[in-house]
């Protein structure tokens, strides 16, 4: 097989052969096809596409670039969920301990938060010690003994996708629903899951603004998925405005917390309850994901879902007084609140400013080399459609940077609208796609 | 300006301005922008097209990334041919001293072979002591003197377009029309040309096998060439078959040697003289083509054009005493025939195989590494149409390569067809595109 012949037939729209793309893939990986090559490789795919048959191999290959976790040993269904990612999105804290709680295993390797969007892991070491590097014994283990395990990417998983993903980040190859697919399915399947429910998200705040693209990617994904003989569950759910109020690592667990001691948050408990919901019926501890949700329920105000989660914490090293008592956790420097300047109903929300608010407070990274403070972030109080008055509460913000204040401020006020008239209502899940229940 | 944007624009199919395209261009020449990078764009560009600004945007930046020469202190009219390449194209080596003795400069610079093509400076190399690269000075004398010059491209013209073009070669980014006219015209334009007559070739032994890709690289070059304010006339012409019946650098030079010194070769002959009577129409020294075939005819009936060749030659280091007496120069080891194993008509040559024959025995190169051996080549006598009986000449083979010798007679048989019926006459001239006489 030669290189350029293969850039030529994708150029061409060609299709490639499993063979093929496998040829690709493994000599990118071990530096054979050099980054000028590939770049060229990943534009003409995106441009021309990928069919399911081609997705599914670039996967396979990308997927076999690393090491596949081995499950067998552990009893029991092993399902996880994937989110595109957004802002104030800390379902998996609260649903993972919720699943386990319900006798389904939760797997989970997350990744890190950048630009405008948090990442699990980030929101995981702001609890202190906990470890989000474990080895693989050290992930078994905790499994089996709680049901569930958080951890990051580890340099065995997927490395191809590590390579790829720097490479498309450099080049305009990243919004591809292909090789957006291979990237999440690639390192997903490397957990050795039986199941896997999908959060797709859409909206000014997701990576997919618009509903059609979002639903494209999550057919993507299922069909992938069905290829590699997974069972899966996808929801495209609204992401133009925070999910739950709080936003930035340490104010995520703190409000996880408060869910998972019964709290309602109504948004963000109705997007948890249906992925755990949904998690819990692929697991086959449920017989529909309507079951699912009421175990999911029941798991809350029972106080099995606080307690494993103390547990899970606990054995990832963290330091559970954080949990069983957060308002000891380290206060920012500054905390200054915004208020309406007009009335009316809040209409819309840039929930990309939003984020990257959240980010210049010191709660994300814009670079990967950015350094989070846990404790930077805001509180983001009104939903779309709450009447306000001039001087109602809209944020509170969280810093230690005081330089950064105003134009946050700023930042956050431009970022609403608030109307005369009453907007629509804002359909939170929009589309639940299950393709094994037609 | 952020070379990720820009590639993301062509990507999604938007036009690029001059200031971004001149961006895109010298910081790439500068090398501050990574291969892997303008390798996305070259792809983003070859599959969604560049439009005639941006193509024309392109070839300035490429043309300006070096020396563009001034030749105004040479008087007169400068005007250049440029060939897409072929099997058996020497109208170069004839077509120069015929419009230099009509009174138009003919300031030529000129490539290697490459594949099946052969290349101008290699055929003049085949002449003992000929120099091909002249410094500036030189040059200019040489083009004062004898009205003409022949050089390769220095390290000076058009940098950008090699490493382009290097990089184009190994991600299957060559065959796109606006890529191939910036990379023809910067480098034709920073010749200091007043006009340019272009040869774009079509059949089995071009670059561009069907007429209607080469038609639009015809009109591309047209409008680019143009847009510079230069005068252009282009000419398709078929490439089925040789031109004339040598290939084989030396061959080639006895072949116009014997043009020049009034031989009718009939196909050969027919595109040289279209092709220096339009250069002598765009110098101004012709009323129409018409007018300048007919000048060029008394070039060569009057002893001017041979004698000017022989000018040239000398005042660029040749030795004529092979031009005066071809027949004194080194023979190749092996001379073999090759004759018809049927009869009829020839029907059909696969010219790309007869190319490749050449470059086998030694006359080309696969890659730019190899080395040529300028004695080697071959001599192919019907065209398309003569009538064959079995044991007729065919082809002349010459080469110092014996082992070689098998494998090419085999290559030369299987390239021709030999039909009972006789077949259409083919059109030399397919199309001439004169602008400026609508």
């Amino acid at each position: 097989m030669n290189t350029v012949e293969l850039i030529r037939k994708k150029r061409d729209g060609k299709k490639l052969s499993n063979e093929e793309i496998e040829f690709l893939i493994s000599n990118y990986t071990k530096g054979k096809i050099p980054d000028y090559q590939f770049s060229a490789f990943l534009m003409a795919a995106f441009i021309n596409g990928l069919n399911i048959n081609e997705t599914s191999a670039l996967t396979k290959a990308m997927l076999y670039s690393g090491k596949v976790l081995n499950l067998d040993d552990i009893p029991g269904a092993k399902i996880d969920k994937h989110s595109t990612g957004g802002v104030g999105d800390k379902t998996s804290l609260i649903l993972a301990p919720i699943v386990a709680a319900a006798g389904v295993n939760v797997p989970m390797i997350s990744g890190r938060g950048l630009g405008h969007t948090g990442g699990t892991l980030d929101k995981l070491e702001a609890i202190p010690g906990f470890k989000t590097k474990l080895n693989l014994k050290e992930y078994k283990s905790v499994l089996k003994k709680c049901g569930a395990v958080l951890i990051g990417q580890t340099r065995d998983i997927a490395p191809a996708d590590k390579l790829i993903y720097a490479l498309r980040d450099v080049t305009a190859t990243v919004e591809s629903i292909p090789l957006i697919t291979a990237s999440i399915m690639s390192k997903k399947l490397a957990e050795g899951i039986d199941g896997l429910v999908l959060d797709v998200k859409t909206g000014s705040g997701a990576f997919m603004t618009k509903l059609n693209d979002a639903k494209n990617l999550a057919n993507s994904l299922i069909d992938t998925a069905i290829s590699f003989g997974k069972k899966v569950i996808a929801f495209i759910t609204d992401m133009n405005q925070p999910l739950g109020n709080y936003i930035g690592n340490w104010l995520e667990v703190y409000e996880s917390i408060k869910i998972l001691e019964g709290e309602k948050v109504d948004d963000l408990l109705e997007v948890t309850l249906n992925l755990s919901g949904a998690m819990i019926y692929l697991g086959g501890k449920a017989n529909s994901i309507k079951e699912g949700i009421e175990i999911s329920r029941k798991m809350i105000l029972t106080g099995k879902a606080y307690d494993r989660f103390v547990k899970i914490v606990q054995s990832q090293g963290g330091d559970i007084s954080f949990i069983k008592n957060p308002n000891k956790y380290p206060k920012a420097k500054y905390n200054e609140t915004i208020t309406a300047e007009s009335e009316g109903y809040l209409s819309q929300v840039n929930n990309y400013e939003i984020g990257i608010a959240s980010v210049e407070l010191g709660g994300g990274r814009l670079t990967k080399d950015d350094i989070i403070d846990p404790k930077a972030g805001l509180v983001f109080y009104p939903k779309i459609g709450t009447k306000i008055a001039r001087g109602d509460k809209i944020s509170d913000i969280f810093t230690d940077k005081k330089e950064k204040i105003d134009e946050v401020k700023k930042r956050i006020i431009n970022s609403i609208k608030i109307s005369k008239e009453k907007p629509k209502e804002i359909k939170l899940i929009k589309a639940v796609i299950n393709p094994f229940n037609k």
